[in-house]
């Protein structure tokens, strides 16, 4: 089992059968310690958070396979902080796909001028590049494909699949009484065919949820959907 | 005649008549003494930039009029450093269209991990919101439309009017050798039926132009522009 890449909250190997070997760790992105899923830098390690996203991954990964939407994931295994899923292609260096029902994070400091904090947005989905090293910058549909990193099509699917999986998750998240306010995803081609399908995670630390009106934390977050 | 507004680099006036004032001053954005056209700040002072950018303000006006594209451009007075426009009402609090024809300056500064200095872009247009507190940032045609800033059938108007505009502009610095990589323009709202129009300058500030490779700064261009 050869290790190909060391993120931020989970290490990649690639196996020996073609599929690849995601590791989760206790790292949780943020900034002087304070949690924040935009940020770039890992801000603080907390006991369990690795085994606590990966269950959570599991949860909601067996739901999006379920409803016939493609993703990378094949199966978890939870002691071991493992998941193992299917090789994928990302788009460019790797995009992120932002779905926001309310103005909170990133697009209230981008657009504070024209929405209040927690002002609803309806699904609004946008994309970034990864890439630390600027921020990962907004970007829009005609840049990626002037570009070269997806075709109008690709584009067009994308959106479709982040509503369908935005709405799964903020079900779920709702029979918790917790309100989802955004959610960040990635996505890769997958097989021969190159068909969009979800990958990465998908723990406390991808999304803000509400309760009440107050952010709940990823690890709080976790333990009241497992529960 | 009231004064209602004062720019980075030009005054506002209403007048009596409800037309417009507009009076150049000879401060130029850039950063520590440089020029940069897409800085928000007051760089530098340069005796005649006024004068100069109006002169080629009203040079490029008056072939966008004649080209039958809506301006609110009326009348220039170059020995008083003013231009005499129609009202206009801007998107939201304004916004700025940026037309790219080679990768340079902020396009470059965000996605360099895809595109080599100065590599070209065919006639690239996206969208920044005016707010210098937020540094102007990029917004996409869907959220344009979400926020109320402007309709989808007006953002195809924009994106059309401002590859037309581009390319008179375009066309009238090559005849002097002149290549132009990227421009900024402003539209609003014009008269009752709510047209939309170009307004503000068209002058060495709003644009990058390359001579033989190497940036001409923005004097130099309105001195080879209308000698």
């Amino acid at each position: 089992m050869e290790l190909i890449y060391t993120g931020k909250t989970k290490d990649v190997y690639r196996q020996p059968d073609g599929s690849y070997l995601l590791r989760f760790k206790d790292d949780v992105t943020g900034t002087d310690g304070v949690f924040d899923p935009g940020a770039n830098t890992v801000g603080l390690q907390i006991e369990g958070a690795g085994r606590a996203g990966l269950r959570l991954t599991q949860f909601f990964y067996e739901k999006i396979n379920q409803a016939g939407i493609p993703t990378h994931f094949i199966s978890a295994n939870i002691e071991n902080n493992e998941m193992t899923v299917h090789p994928a292609r990302v788009f460019g260096h790797g995009v992120e796909v932002i779905l926001r029902y309310r103005a909170v994070g990133s697009f209230r400091r981008r657009y504070g001028a024209y929405c209040s904090e927690g002002q609803p947005l309806d699904g609004y989905v946008e994309v970034t590049l990864k890439d630390d090293d600027r921020h990962d910058p907004l970007i829009t549909e005609s840049a990626l494909e002037m570009l070269g990193i997806m075709t109008r099509r690709e584009y067009a699917q994308l959106e479709d699949l982040t509503r369908r999986i935005g709405e799964i998750v903020r079900d779920e998240l709702a029979r918790k009484q917790l309100e989802l306010y955004d959610i960040k995803f990635e996505f890769g081609r997958l097989g021969n065919d190159g068909r969009i399908g979800l990958i990465d995670e998908i723990s406390g630390g991808n999304m803000r949820a509400y309760r009440h009106g107050s952010a709940v934390a990823p690890l709080e977050l976790e333990q009241i959907m497992l529960s």
